[in-house]
């Protein structure tokens, strides 16, 4: 993994061992894809992170100062980059230090290979719903840590997770958009789960609504697809004993309409 | 902060940039109270921490080398030791390596001041229902870190939390039990909360209930006292507008009892 590690604007050589994003999750972080050494959705990667700053009253690092350092860091290359943000230090005990200096980490990653027919199931973990929280991509993770375990068991590529009330709301690592009716719906999150870059890009660009769903919507649904800011638009073949056995043209447009719109996408579609 | 750090059995001079728990608060932890070097409740926090472990399929480093060097880096200090342990390192995403060796790290802090008559608010924040988590001190934290803040903000000691229900479960860094009717009750954990050591301990010792508790029964209560393995039982005087001027003869009894059981609470009792 190569690394660079920042407290407030200084670089650092390493995680200080009170780092509260260590001790309590306090941290928020965003996943990117680049595409020869950019980040073309930099600014609504920055424009979560800040609103996820402000509901965690978490100083932001100068923005500028870490998109060049991200920049340097993948010197040209495609990947992954992902930049953690932490509260920084702090005493022992649950009040942070709203001074502190906030902690920050680039890392580059490989890209996931190309998947255009994910076998997905239903995972038991459900989302607890927390108004305060919900939306951010915040460093409180256990859940998804749960249920990818639930996934990586039945060595299935996703899960789906619900709520405690039975909602459908996100699979463990990307949002999910399903065509019921002739229209695209993704389900809200009024309590829980991440709202997603890519799903706000849908939001913008695809004629998509904002909705309720029930696992029988999904199972009914002409087509399922997931998404993410680092794998872009991912058809859903299975669900459990539910097939889609053809990748529906309506995901084919959408996903053309991606690669015009982050060089990365069109990319990996050559790939496939 | 004296800190020593280890992965699976062997020392190690700093946190992996990709550890587990610094990118997702897949870690737990054990806050313990010393005395004169020794941890006298030891074996309950290694049974908190064994049961937490097999809850996230963690490993658990070995206990007897865990103890050795908690016991070293006291060097005969009162004090507080706080035990963090950790998935360990890990490529990106949810799903953990199962096999990766556990980072844990030792530290010490000074004992904080005795209290004996706390003032308390009721938080906004409330704690989220995951039958998956409760109980545990795990590392997702966020929604103690977001109510100490309230805490904070109005110079309160402590701030107790309801689940989305509005049943009272805890304080943020402490449990609660409160003499309702000539008998001390303490709410049940079911959904939220973390089951704390202390508490553990009362209601091995104590004639107490585990019920469901609304606001107003703690109003109504006779006495209300926080609890935890660090500071002991910490009397509440003041509850929003709701006051307490006479510490009960019932508490100091467990006070007693305590200090009889584990001999830092002695010593404290001593220093106030």
């Amino acid at each position: 993994m190569t690394v660079r590690m920042f407290l407030g604007s200084e670089p650092v050589t390493a995680v200080a061992p009170d780092d509260r994003g260590l001790a309590y999750g306090e941290s928020l972080f965003e996943t990117m894809r680049a595409h020869r050494g950019t980040l073309p959705w930099w600014t609504a990667h920055m424009a979560r992170l800040r609103h996820g700053a402000e509901r965690l009253a978490m100083p932001l690092p100068d923005v500028a100062h870490m998109h060049a350092a991200a920049r340097e860091l993948l010197d040209g290359a495609d990947g992954v980059l992902k930049l953690q943000l932490t509260r920084g230090g702090g005493v022992r005990g649950y009040a942070p230090d709203m001074d502190a200096p906030p902690f920050w980490m680039l890392s580059v990653h490989s890209l996931p290979p190309h998947a255009d027919a994910l076998a997905v199931i239903w995972c038991e973990t459900t989302l607890a719903s927390q108004p305060r929280l919900v939306g951010l991509k915040h460093g409180n993770r256990l859940e998804q840590v749960l249920a990818a375990t639930e996934v990586r068991a039945v060595q299935a590529n996703e899960g789906l997770m619900r709520d405690a009330a039975g909602n459908v709301i996100a699979a463990t690592s990307a949002n999910l958009f399903a065509l019921i009716d002739g229209r695209w719906q993704t389900p809200a999150l009024d309590a829980c789960g991440v709202a997603g870059v890519m799903r706000g890009w849908l939001l913008a660009h695809a004629d998509a609504q904002v909705t309720s769903l029930a696992p029988d919507d999904i199972d009914g649904a002409d087509a399922v697809f997931l998404c993410n800011a680092v794998r872009g638009i991912l058809p859903v073949r299975r669900l459990d004993a539910r097939v889609w056995s053809q990748v529906r043209p309506e995901i084919r447009a959408l996903q053309s309409a991606l690669a015009q719109a982050h060089p990365g996408f069109d990319a990996s579609m050559e790939a496939s």
